[in-house]
């Protein structure tokens, strides 16, 4: 499982721990807290499961980092787990790490042979709450919340594609056909789009569209998000990762949507009436 | 100026001091505290200024109350003046209260007399920092922020439209043509629809279109923000309050106009191409 594998960036701590907020910034933007400077969305339905995060964390405009929040771990044949992560980048990078460890330690309860996706969900709040105990009182002192927020997805031999939103007290929740998709980091301006389209029978493709039109929404009004995507296409008793893109700033498709979709908006504005209200 | 006067509706002031926050509530919804419970955008363009309001405050689940936001002075010919509130009920209630009774007390500086608009705003500001010495400290030992977010818009005799936003500590910013809008409450929803459409030469109407779309993706994805709406449209160097409306559930405007958006944005979405990165 690549968290955070070699051939990941790696970690620019000194960004992680400078104090780069300016004034008004929304959110502390110290000791790798990167609060609402991510979007992560991840949707479940009958044909697999989609996921797709940004890369872009920030401490003040003056740092922006990018560091993959998508991490992928494949047993061809057997399973596919996918973690996706949000907020403190210093807590999710542990988590991620503490993770990693587990799956090389034989013996160990990892997400390599966790039974089931529940078990698996189980291990990672259990990882949450170790970095919890080591690091809460110490940030505490700093003023900082313990903030991380996780989604994790996927499918082992045995059992359907299951979804679930992991929480910084290492409790989950799991999505149901009612509640097909979990957000993570900076939700709102992106959950509208969700809300009108997620839910009817959609294939995979038209999630991912439906979750990158979610994501423009979101860059549009949130400079601290940003590319380079990474998007992943879960098709249903694949037991197999083959659809995979990163889409950076020159990516031909997810250009022409934003502008199709933008302009398309505005025409759909345009010829809806006007109110009359005192006409 | 309503604010608020006898025909507003009697505060229920025994919803605003429960504590009724369910488990897991987002905010703290004690001592008059509604932060993200409602939604408020106030344009000013060419033609004018357009504000609107929702009128949905609430203390948890059970408890959903139903407020004015939209506070209107008026004197024909000569002045209008348009007060949006979000935050705690309590302090917006008493900012208003103290704003009304500086209007009723002769030789005092007041709403009514300001030779401009950022006056005017100054005199909203101080209203502010009068009721934050008076409660900010008891509001503290309750651990409730001093939370209180207006916009003031509007036009005296003299000058051109101008519209300001007033924070919790008394400052304010106004409005400039390359940022024309303003938001208070749960603004994230709704911020993209406005910074896809705001900006051209719109009509006041087409700006009221606008706003109406952007509540209507802001209760989609919040049932703390919620009918019935007050719109008001000021038309530049009318000096008069013509195009005020009430909007409520069965308003047949709005209701077509947000099944037809609803619909209207699932057929661009499907025309637009899947991606098609794995083909």
């Amino acid at each position: 499982m690549n968290l955070p594998s070699a051939s990941d960036p790696v970690p620019d701590t000194t960004a992680a721990t400078q104090t780069g907020a300016p004034e008004g910034a929304p959110t502390k933007n110290t000791a790798g807290d990167y609060s609402a400077m991510t979007y992560c969305v991840a949707v479940r339905n009958e044909a697999g499961l989609v996921f797709l995060s940004d890369s872009r964390t920030n401490a003040g405009v003056d740092q922006i980092n990018t560091f993959r929040k998508m991490h992928v771990y494949e047993v061809p044949g057997e399973r596919v787990l996918v973690l996706l992560t949000a907020g403190n980048l210093a807590i999710s990078q542990s988590v991620a790490s503490g993770l990693k460890v587990q799956m090389g330690t034989a013996g160990e309860k990892s997400l390599a042979n966790a039974p089931n996706l529940f078990s698996a969900a189980k291990i990672v709040g259990e990882a949450v709450r170790k970095v919890h105990e080591r690091d809460a009182a110490a940030l505490k002192e700093f003023g900082i919340e313990f903030n991380v927020s996780l989604i994790l997805g996927g499918q082992i031999k045995g059992e359907e594609p299951r979804l679930f939103n992991i929480y910084a007290a290492g409790n989950f929740i799991e999505a149901t056909p009612e509640t097909p998709y979990f957000q993570i980091g900076e939700s709102k301006y992106g959950k509208p789009i969700l809300d009108r389209v997620i839910g009817g029978q959609l294939s995979l493709d038209e999630v991912a569209k439906c979750c990158l039109i979610s994501m423009d929404s979101t860059m549009k009004s949130n400079l601290s998000v940003g590319l380079p995507l990474d998007l992943l296409c879960y098709e249903k008793d694949s037991f197999e990762v083959k659809r995979r893109a990163q889409i950076d700033g020159k990516d031909p498709y997810f250009t022409s949507l934003r502008e199709r979709w933008g302009e398309q908006l505005r025409k759909v504005f345009n010829e809806l009436p006007d109110p009359g209200y005192w006409n």
